[in-house]
């Protein structure tokens, strides 16, 4: 068992060598081991690629008949675009197949084991499974809902400020929160930001981390000395008029996609000269929003429907989203429940005010019976910054966390 | 040193003993040690009565000559209410004297040791200093500054807010923080709330906790199995117009004093009518604060100095008052840089909404420069809430978390 856990340690390792990669397929890693040594290993590169089972076998070649196969997901039972890994772990002759959580995925779900316990294969499952399920806790909300997991990013003050009356909000947090914060881009398929962002700031919404740096983040050198490639997330704008400007540094990055999201309003002309920048422009539902205003007058506002737009992404292909802000865009998530994580970094100050730009603004929530509840799962000083990972309870996905 | 350690930590339990009690003296506990036996200890009980040294040295009798004396608090030096610590050790012929941490009483600093010294006596310090100066961080900042430490409370959901945007309050932490919550009120000398707080909730403002509880939460069994007894903290209101009912649940607490601040403004009768229930009422300064509306308009508005209060409460002897709020009260305390600590409890949900009650409302900061650096010392999940403890930096106190 203390093997189990040390081999499936690494099939987890090798794994994470494709973060940010292999969308919109899991992370999975594979170990061969016979007489405790191991002889074959691999990971699942890239969609359309072979599975992670298939290099490790390859590796281990005929040695692999009557050896133990160590693997992060249950191997797959169906067609995809790849054959099944079930048949080829059966004809390759492995004995004992230890799995690290199962698939949720309906076409696999239970079957691939099924199918190599009728061949006469033990199979053990689970083992490291908590790690095993974060490890692809994007995968399995996107494969049971069909929209991608969404992490809500916030920094802010210890009082839940994200700018001070006067605007002011660079920069409320550290360098070590900042950096870690780019870890959550280089894990995630896409951000998202508003258009006020883009007008505000004109960021490049890169990842800025080396790949030694992730690596050194996700990998525990003593289990696998290798280094990941960083995955540049690509970009994703609600922006219902099209006002994001043509010549914004967005567009200056290589190797991923910029998507606008505009409403029904937006100007022709805008949508062409965006598209003409190489921005994919995508028109999408608006929803009716009612803003209280402090002096009993309501008013009717429309936002674009973030229901409409994860359906979108997920149609798209995208399996996670970082929602980095401001204030409206994250609120306009979290008032829909249209979140699974929020990764919270808290700089050392107080910034006070009522008219401070808050976390989370737009209207909120009436009472606390209809609030979202949370499961904190993490919390530590991060340099003299606190870092504050929570769940939303009730949302599908991975068995871990809270969301039993 | 490891038995230095293990001596001065229980030096340290028996000085928490009397826990909310010694006010406006410090925390202090003793041990005298001969042949590795600990023949006396004991612990400062209340201002006026004899200090730990003296209740040791007393146990030990003659037994003391040729022992070691640990000490949590360098022995006083000069003659107070009872004569100086530093005689009577020297007239109990203790050879070795193992002190916590020096005193930064002006009256004592290094005196206190430098006469034992001269009379030959070895002299080690500190030993488990940072614990030692914690555990009198209020009297520290008070002999220093000549009014009470400032810990505000606040309790809020994950983006800093205390209430939702109609008012729904009670209750976004758990049991387990209230519970943590009443763990400060039993070790300060004083809550202070505004009289909001009073009007809304009419609340005892008393604490609940059973004296086992605060000897589980304060005490390591294995080091000193005995039970504090719990302190009530005496009442702060601050009311500039003598509003509190004289009916109000604060009344109604006995064995503690119930202080209400009033402004030149408020009429005669009112203060007759809630000193006739017992409350001890103070006028203070008022200060002109601006406050900005989002309309443009600056209106002047008139509120109790927070710096009078704090220099009047620290002539009544107070060391230490725990602010509880709410978001105006404790916006005032924080923009006048009043605070030396802050403890946080989050809730697990987010509220949202610009309309909502930010924990730290007010005028705010204008800018980043301005707003007061912490330093976190502490942060944890308590049973699914947040616990975050912070240090103001720049203020005068023990020399512990980021106060050097």
């Amino acid at each position: 068992m203390v093997d189990d856990v040390a081999y499936m340690k690494r099939a987890i390792a090798l794994a994470k060598l494709a973060t940010g990669h292999t969308s919109p397929n899991p992370l999975v890693g594979a170990v061969v081991v016979k007489d405790n040594t191991i002889i074959g290993e691999g990971y699942h590169h890239k969609a359309g690629t072979a599975h992670a089972e298939v290099h490790a076998l390859n590796q281990a070649g005929d040695n692999a008949k009557g050896a133990t196969l160590y693997v992060t997901l249950e191997p797959c039972s169906h067609y995809g675009k790849t054959p099944p890994c079930a048949l080829r772990i059966i004809e390759a002759g492995i004995a004992k197949v230890v799995v690290g959580s199962t698939d949720p995925n309906p076409l696999v779900s239970g079957k691939g084991m099924d199918l190599l316990r009728e061949a006469g294969i033990e199979v053990v499952c689970p083992v490291c499974s908590e790690e095993c399920a974060e490890l692809n806790e994007h995968f399995f909300t996107y494969i049971q809902t069909g929209k991608p997991f969404v992490t809500i990013k916030s920094a802010m003050s210890l009082d839940g400020k994200i700018a001070t009356f006067t605007g002011q909000s660079q920069w409320i947090t550290n360098d070590s929160s900042r950096r870690d914060g780019h870890i959550l881009r280089a894990t995630h398929d896409a951000m998202l930001v508003g258009i006020g962002t883009i007008l505000a700031d004109n960021p490049q919404l890169n990842c800025r981390l080396t790949d030694t740096e992730l690596s050194e983040a996700l990998l525990d050198t003593s289990i696998l000395d290798e280094t990941i490639h960083v995955h540049q997330p690509d970009v994703i704008i609600l922006d219902s008029l099209g006002r994001t400007p043509t010549t914004s540094h967005v567009f200056e990055v290589d190797n991923r996609k910029v998507h606008i999201f505009v409403s029904k309003g937006c100007p022709k002309e805008r949508i062409q000269a965006l598209e003409q920048v190489g921005a994919l422009v995508t028109v999408v539902e608006s929803v009716a929003t009612r803003k209280s205003k402090s002096t009993d007058i309501v008013i009717d506002i429309k936002k674009l429907s973030i229901d409409d737009i994860l359906t979108k992404l997920g149609d798209f292909g995208y399996t996670s989203v970082l929602v980095e802000g401001g204030s409206a865009i994250i609120s306009s998530f979290v008032e829909t429940l249209n979140f699974d994580k929020v990764v919270t970094y808290i700089g050392n100050t107080i910034i006070g005010g009522t008219e401070a730009t808050p976390a989370v603004g737009g209207r909120g929530f009436e009472s606390l019976e209809s609030s979202p509840q949370l499961t904190f799962t993490k919390t530590n000083i991060l340099d003299n910054n606190i870092r504050i990972e929570a769940y939303r309870q009730g949302r599908r996905g991975a068995y871990v966390h809270g969301n039993r």
